[in-house]
């Protein structure tokens, strides 16, 4: 696997270095609830967590997100957190805001500094993406641009080119997330991926979703996904495994290469 | 994954039932050895155990052999036993037997009962795997017909019409091993086995050998192989991982797809 041009490096916690990240999700609905579950959650060491905000009952109310995620930041310490309202289509739950208030909310919080990651997903007006990426990149916060496809797997072509594209429009992390039907799919996925990883510059994530895809959470990252999401507590996406099986899994693959994971 | 039509049963072991089963290889060179091996692979519970006979230095004493294995059988008790002279073209040790000779050896042996499977690569002449075909037959043992590609991973077409050739050569077992010289050859050797497990009517096993493809020793069950291969005590094939470590690994994923391994 190459080494990334742009390797993406956030508290030492590198996206593109030597080994794939593990990543848990926190969908507390309340400030009491997320930062339990985060004390839970990074006593299992997780590389980095992903606050699902969509599932934050108090999303709309900008003060209180900010508060909660000083708070968030004191309980993961030097953790990277990715800061993510994933949108209906992608998954997400159902949320009050609509598209121009994410983009003010993940300014606000880009601002200050409490985050390392933002993740928009590439089917959002073009003008809100760009927006985006100028908040993100105005305060060294990461952007990862994520493609979700949660009905199929479209064609080996079509899935290289969301990587090609999320680079395009400006991605530091480029994510693809996909529904498998069949075995096939599962396979074509890991492929893209590695195809992908050989024509972009910036670290890719992929995952092949639902109990036929979770073998795609255990092996993606020899094909190219450098972060993969387990259960530390509550999985925020069907065929999420628990994070200590993955890093079995992970463990076995690197003595099965000789010690590296690559 | 489909059920077979022809799922092989040998002793209570489903090839093509419900789960892909796991597998050591027997490499000792004298009858003491082999029998210590044997009995030391068996206390970790192998579903079947191989006994590559190549690696056994009176491979050409026919009666030596037929003892050996009727003492074989005492250790491993139930569990079924492919026998196994894996060519020199196949990743096998070098031997005094000329194939006539290992054709002969494979009926004595047959005709004795005390072995489940025999395994002859269909790159041999046709008459000998006619008549390898008779002799297993003939005594109700199974036969894996394999092919062996250890410089590179073939076309997925060739890879399919191996496996479909296999059994036109009249095989119980189609089993196709080859080495990637990229992740993507590892993909393309577990799209394939996929694709001609939809075109076979009898079990078929694969694997992509060396270090990076020994993650298609993990997962390939999931993609149409139903024997993986492990070390119990000593490897026959670069990339074959721990028993310990597979056992570990079916059972992760196992969970991860609700219980079922398929």
């Amino acid at each position: 696997m190459k080494k990334h041009i742009k390797a993406v490096d956030a508290h030492g916690r590198k996206l593109g270095g030597e080994t794939p990240l593990l990543g848990t999700p926190l969908v507390g609905r309340t400030r009491e609830r997320l930062l339990a579950e985060a004390a839970n959650v990074v006593r299992q060491k997780p590389d980095i967590v992903e606050w699902r905000v969509d599932h934050f009952d108090a999303i709309g109310d900008t003060a209180t997100v900010i508060d909660t995620a000083r708070a968030l930041r004191d309980v993961v310490g030097k953790r990277p957190i990715i800061f993510t309202r994933r949108a209906e289509s992608g998954g997400g739950e159902r949320t009050p805001l609509d598209d121009a208030q994410v983009v003010a909310l993940y300014g606000a919080v880009a601002a200050t500094g409490l985050v390392d990651f933002i993740d928009f997903e590439m089917t959002h007006d073009p003008a809100h993406l760009r927006r985006v990426r100028e908040v993100t990149q105005a305060h060294g916060v990461r952007l990862i641009v994520s493609y979700h496809n949660l009905s199929y797997t479209p064609g080996h072509e079509y899935l290289v080119d969301r990587f090609l594209e999320a680079e395009r429009l400006g991605a530091d992390v480029a994510m693809v997330q996909v529904m498998p039907r069949d075995r096939a799919d599962v396979l074509r996925l890991l492929a893209a991926t590695a195809e992908a990883d050989g024509k972009t510059r910036i670290p890719l994530i992929s995952m092949s979703v639902g109990p036929l895809g979770s073998v795609s959470r255990m092996f993606g990252g020899l094909f190219g996904s450098w972060l993969s999401f387990a259960v530390g507590e509550s999985a925020s996406a069907p065929g999420q495994i628990p994070l200590g099986d993955l890093v079995a899994v992970f463990d076995i693959i690197r003595r099965a290469r000789g010690g590296e994971m690559l």
